[in-house]
C-alpha cells in the first residue's frame, strides 16, 4: 500500500506514525482470548499501572479520541443546567462541535480570557463570584477545565494549576484537565504525573496518547471515585467501550512503560525549542506565545508564508500572518533545520 | 505480557483475536505521515474499495464500536420526535443503554415482536399504519432497523429484507441495517453485499468488523447520500473521528481484501453448524432458533449447564435453562468436538 | 366573540370550560403587584395550602401542561442512562411525543402489560429482577410511573398503589404518579390525598387540574425533598416558570379550596357511572374496562358508531368498534340521557 | 385573598397586573366547549388576526414563557451541531439556564460584543466569516438572534434590523427576534409590525405579551413556513401545548385588538422617558445606555442606592453602582415623580 508521504510537515501531531514500542505491544496482545468490554486482564493491569504512575488508585477508561475524553468527562461532572469554565481558546469550546453541550444535555461553557491561552485563577475566581448561585435562570457552576499543555502551546506551572484547583475546591466544582498533550507538559515541568494532576486538585484527566505515539486511543483517568460509575455508563452508551478493549489497554501500557511517553514528548519539545531558538534570530519573524511544549504560533510576512506553502511545507494558517507549527516525536532535527533554512531564504 | 488465555470459550465473538492479515495491514500502514481525521489517502481508498464491494458509490465512516455505528446512524435518520421501529430483541433496544434515544435527542424505539428475532414485514406495516402521522403527541415514523444476522442468530432472506425495504419506502422512512455480524449473514445467504443492502432498500448500514477479525473498528456505510453530511458532523462531535484514521481504514480494507471477511465468517458459521448438528442428536437438548450464522441458543437441563460452567466452559446464560453459544473465526473444530463430548457426558 | 359551541360532546375533558370559582380567583388575584417567577405570596401560600391538603411539607410547581409535569418529574428522577417502568398504555409512553426521553437525555421507558391499563406489582417486580443492574449496556432502573386514574379509566386501590410503592422502595427507585385525573381517582377511592400518594410510597406527583376545571395549569407536587432543587432548575430552563406565577397559584388554590376539585370530579364520575349503568343494559354494547373514573371504553356495532357521529355526537374512536367517552364536571345528566337515548335508537 | 401589594416598584415588568381588557377576554372565552390543543376556533381566529397584523400569512403558537418561545424557536432553526449568534448580553445566553443548548441538543451560542446591548451587523458578518464552514469540528452557522428591545433597553432601527437580516440571508441562516418587549420597541420606532419583522428579514419571532398586560402567555410567530411543522412537534413534547388553548388565544387576540398592546407599551415607554429626562438633570446620576423602551440602567452613588432600597423602592442592582429600572403599563406618573423626588433627596 503506497501512501504518498507528506515528507515535510509541521501541520499537526495527528499526522504522526505509531511508535514502534506500541506497535509491538499490539502484536504481543494478540494471543489467546480476552474477556470483552474491559473485563479482560489487560484492562485490570492498566488500572494498576496507571495507579502506580499516578501514585494513587485511579480508574482508566480508554476512549477513541480526545473529544470523547473531554466531553464525556465534563458531561459526568456537570448537571444539564451546569456551567463549565474554560479559556476562550479552549479546544472544548471551539473545536469539538458542541460535544460537551451535547453529552451534558445542555451545560454551558463559560469562556474566559487569559494571556497565552491560559486561564488565570483570578479571572476564574471573579467569574465564579458573578455566577448567581441558586438563581434558577443561570447555569450553575459545576466544573472548570484547563488544557495542559494549552492550545497555544504554553504550560501551566504547578502553582498555577494548584491555584485553579484551589478555586475549584472553594467553589465546590470539579476540576478537569484536558491533557491532549499531557506528556509534553509533564516533560516541560519536569514534575511527576501526580503533582501535575490530583495533588494540584485535578479530579479527572483527559490523558492524550494518540498525538504522541499511540495508534488510536486516548484515555480518561479518574481521580474522583464518585465519577467512575456514572462515567462508565455514559461511555458505554456513547459507543466508547471497545469490545476488544485489551488492544487499547496494551497501547496505553506500552505508552507509559519505561517512560516511553516522556521520551517521545521530550523529543518533540526539543524540536520545538530548536525551532523557537532559530526563529527568534530571524528578522520579521515573531513568536506569539512562549514555546513550552510542541506548538509554536509564529508571525511572519504573508509572502514568506506563501513561499513556504508553495515549497510544500505543511502547517496550519491562523490568519493575520500567523502560522501554527507542531513538532512530533517522529520528526527530526534535520527537518527543523531544513525548515529554518527555507524561512531564512524566503524572508530574505 | 501474560494474559491467562480463556482456553475454551463460546461466550462471545468479542473475545477473539485479531486476524493476522489485519495485524499485518496495521504494520504496513505505519509508514510516513498521513493527514488526520480521515483526510488521508487510506481513507480515500477505503471509500473506493467499499464502493467496489457494494457496486455503488458509498461513504464509509469507521467508528470504534457497533453501538456508535447504530446510534449515530439512527440519530441521523430520525428527528428528535421521530419513531424508530425494531424487533423487541434488538440490540439497539436492549443492549446499548439508550444510546439511540440519547444521540437522537429523544427519538422513540417502537419494539415489535416476530419469530426468532426477526421483524416481520406485516407486523411492521401494521405498526406503521397505527402510527398516527401528523398527530403532534405521537412520535412520527422515521426509520426501521433490522439486525442481519439477528440477535438470535437467524438471517433474513433477501425477500424478507426487500419486504422491509418496501415497507420503509412506502412509509417514506429510512431503513437501517445493524450488521454487527454482516459477514456471517452474507455467507449464509451466499449473495452479494449490494443485494443484501441497498438493492433491498437499505439506506445505511452498521458494518461490523471487530467481532470477525478486526482490532477495534466497525464502520458506517452510507448509501443514502443525504445522510453523509449530517452524519459526518455528528460523528466528530461524538468523539468518533479518529485523528489517525488511516489505521481504521487499513483494518477495514484488509478485512474485505480478497474476501477475507467472508472466509473468516464462513469458518465461524461452519463451527456453528457443526455444533447445531451435533446438539440436535443429544436428548434433552433443544435449539431455540434456526442456526443460520454463528450464534446458537440452546435449551438443556440446568444441571448440565452447571456442569459445563464448572468444567470451565465459557458461555452466556439466558435464564430458563437456555444458554447462548457463539462461534468465532479463530476457534477450532476440535473445540467444538470437545464441547459436544462434554455435553454428552454431563447430560448422561 | 362567537365560538360555535360543541353542544354534545364526550370527546375529552379538555374541551371543558373553567369552573366559575377559579375564574373568580383569577379576578381576585389581579390586584396590586406581585414578585415574579414564584417568589410572590400566592406561591408561598400555595405551598402551605397543598402541605395542609397532603398533611406533609410539599413543594408545588405549577406547570402549563400534564406533559410538562410528567416529563420534567421523570427527567428529575432518572439518570440519562436510567430506565423508567410504566404500563404499555401509559400516556408518557404513547402520547407525549417522547417528552420523557428528551428531557431526561435518553432514559428508556420500559412498557409493561397489565389488565385494564394498570401496572401489576408482580409484573413490575419481575421486570426489575430482569434489569441487569450494574451491566453497563443496560438502562438502569430509576423510576416507576403509574397513572391514577389510568388511561383506561380504572383506578388503583390503595393496596395496589402501596404494592407498587413497596416494589419501588425495595428496588431503590423513585415512584411517580401521573395524576392527570387525580381528583377523579381520589373521589372513587374516597380516601385522603396523602393516603393515595406519599403514604403509599409516591415520591412525586403530576397533579392535574386543567381537565377538571382550571384554565391552564397543572402542577408537580414533590414529596421527596431531594427532587426539589434539581426540578426547579429543570423547570426554569424548560420555559415552565411563569413570570406572573400568582395566577397559576391562584387557580390551584381555588381548585382545592373547600374541596372544589372533589365536587367537580364527583359530578364527572357520577355521569360516567350513569352512562355505564345505562350502556350495560343495551344489547350489543359492551364496556371494555371497569368504569371507575370519568372515562369509558365502549364496544358497539360500527354502524351505531357511525350513526352517533353523524348525529353530531363527539367522541374518540379507538378502532375495532371501540369508542372512548369522557365525562366532564360541566356536563349534565340530560346530556347523558340524550346520548343513551341515541344509542338505543341507533342500535335498534 | 390578600397579597401585600408592592406599592412602589421599578423592579420588573413581570410584577405587573393583567390588563382589564385581557381579563374580560378570558371571561368571554369561558362559554361553551372548545376543541383541545389548538384545534379550537379561537386558535384559528388567532392565526387570522396575527396574519392581518403582520400583513402576511403567519402561524402563531402560544407558549407559557419567553424562555420557551426563544429556546424552542432556536432549537427549530439550529441543527444540534449548529451555531447561533447573539449579543453577549442576550437573555438567551445569560438568563435562560442553557435552555437553547438543551432543546437544540447542544447547539452553541456564539456571543458577540456590541454597544448598548445591540449586535452590530459588521461584528456579525465578521464572526460568520470566521465560522469555518464545512469544518467538522466547528459548530456550523444556523441562526442569529437579536432582542428587540434589547436587554439594555435600546431599540434597533429598521436599518439595523435589515442589516442583520441581510447578513443572515447572505449566510443562509435563520433570523430570530426575541420580542419579549416587542410592543415597546414597535412604539419607539413608530413603524408597523411587518416592517420590524419579516420585511426586515426576520424568520421567527418570540412575541412577548405577559410583561405588557397578558396573564401568562407569550407566543411564537412563525414567518418561515418550513419551521411550522417541526416547531409544532417540538412544542407539544416540550409540554407547551395547552389543552385549553382557547384561553391563550383569547389573551393574545385581546392584546392586539384595537392596538391595546401599543397603548400599554406607549404608557410604559413614556414613563421611562420621563424618568430618563428627570434623572438626566440630577448630578452624580448617569444613564448607562440610551432609554428607548421601558428599561433604564442608571449609575448613582452607592449610598443613594442604599437609601432608595431602604425607603422600600424596588429595583434590580447590577453591581458597580448601577441599578436597573423598569416601567410598566400599570405604573403611574405619580410613581415616577415620587421616585425622582426620592433620588433628589437622597443624593443631596
Amino acid at each position: 500500500m503506497n501512501d504518498r508521504p507528506i515528507s515535510f510537515s509541521f501541520r499537526s501531531d495527528n499526522v504522526a506514525t505509531v511508535a514502534p514500542e506500541i506497535m509491538r505491544a499490539l502484536e504481543a496482545a494478540n494471543h489467546g482470548l480476552a474477556a470483552a468490554y474491559g473485563d479482560d486482564e489487560y484492562s485490570a493491569l492498566l488500572n494498576g499501572k496507571f495507579s502506580e504512575l499516578f501514585e494513587t488508585d485511579v480508574t482508566v477508561f480508554p476512549v477513541s479520541t480526545g473529544t470523547a475524553a473531554n466531553a464525556l468527562s465534563l458531561a459526568t461532572c456537570a448537571r444539564p443546567y451546569g456551567a463549565i469554565y474554560c479559556h476562550e481558546e479552549a479546544h472544548i469550546h471551539n473545536a469539538e462541535g458542541g460535544a460537551t453541550e451535547a453529552f451534558s444535555g445542555g451545560a454551558k461553557l463559560i469562556a474566559l480570557s487569559g494571556a497565552h491561552g491560559k486561564l488565570e485563577p483570578a479571572t476564574l475566581a471573579a467569574a465564579l463570584k458573578r455566577a448567581d448561585r441558586g438563581v434558577r435562570n443561570r447555569s450553575q457552576p459545576d466544573a472548570v477545565s484547563i488544557a495542559q499543555a494549552s492550545e497555544l502551546g504554553t504550560v501551566y506551572s504547578l502553582e498555577q494549576i494548584a491555584a485553579v484547583g484551589s478555586c475549584a475546591r472553594d467553589a465546590g466544582i470539579r476540576f478537569h484537565m484536558d491533557g491532549a498533550r499531557f506528556a509534553n507538559a509533564l516533560v516541560k515541568l519536569g514534575c511527576s504525573a501526580p503533582e501535575m494532576t490530583w495533588r494540584s486538585g485535578v479530579d479527572i484527566l483527559s490523558f492524550g496518547a494518540t498525538k504522541n505515539g499511540a495508534m488510536g486511543t486516548d484515555a480518561i483517568v479518574v481521580f474522583d471515585k464518585q465519577l467512575v460509575e456514572p462515567l462508565s455508563y455514559r461511555l458505554r452508551r456513547a459507543g466508547q467501550t471497545w469490545s476488544k478493549m485489551r488492544f487499547a489497554a496494551a497501547q496505553l501500557m506500552a505508552y507509559i512503560e519505561n517512560d516511553l511517553y516522556l521520551r517521545l514528548a521530550s523529543h518533540a519539545n526539543e524540536l520545538a525549542s530548536r525551532l523557537a531558538r532559530e526563529l527568534a534570530t530571524i528578522p520579521d519573524v515573531r513568536l506569539m506565545a512562549p514555546v513550552e511544549a510542541n506548538l509554536l504560533f509564529v508571525a511572519m510576512p504573508e509572502q514568506t508564508i506563501e513561499a513556504l506553502a508553495s515549497a510544500g511545507v505543511r502547517f496550519a494558517r491562523r490568519g493575520g500572518g500567523v502560522i501554527r507549527l507542531v513538532t512530533r516525536f517522529d520528526a527530526t532535527e534535520a527537518e527543523v533545520d531544513q525548515f529554518i533554512a527555507l524561512v531564512r531564504r524566503f524572508i530574505a
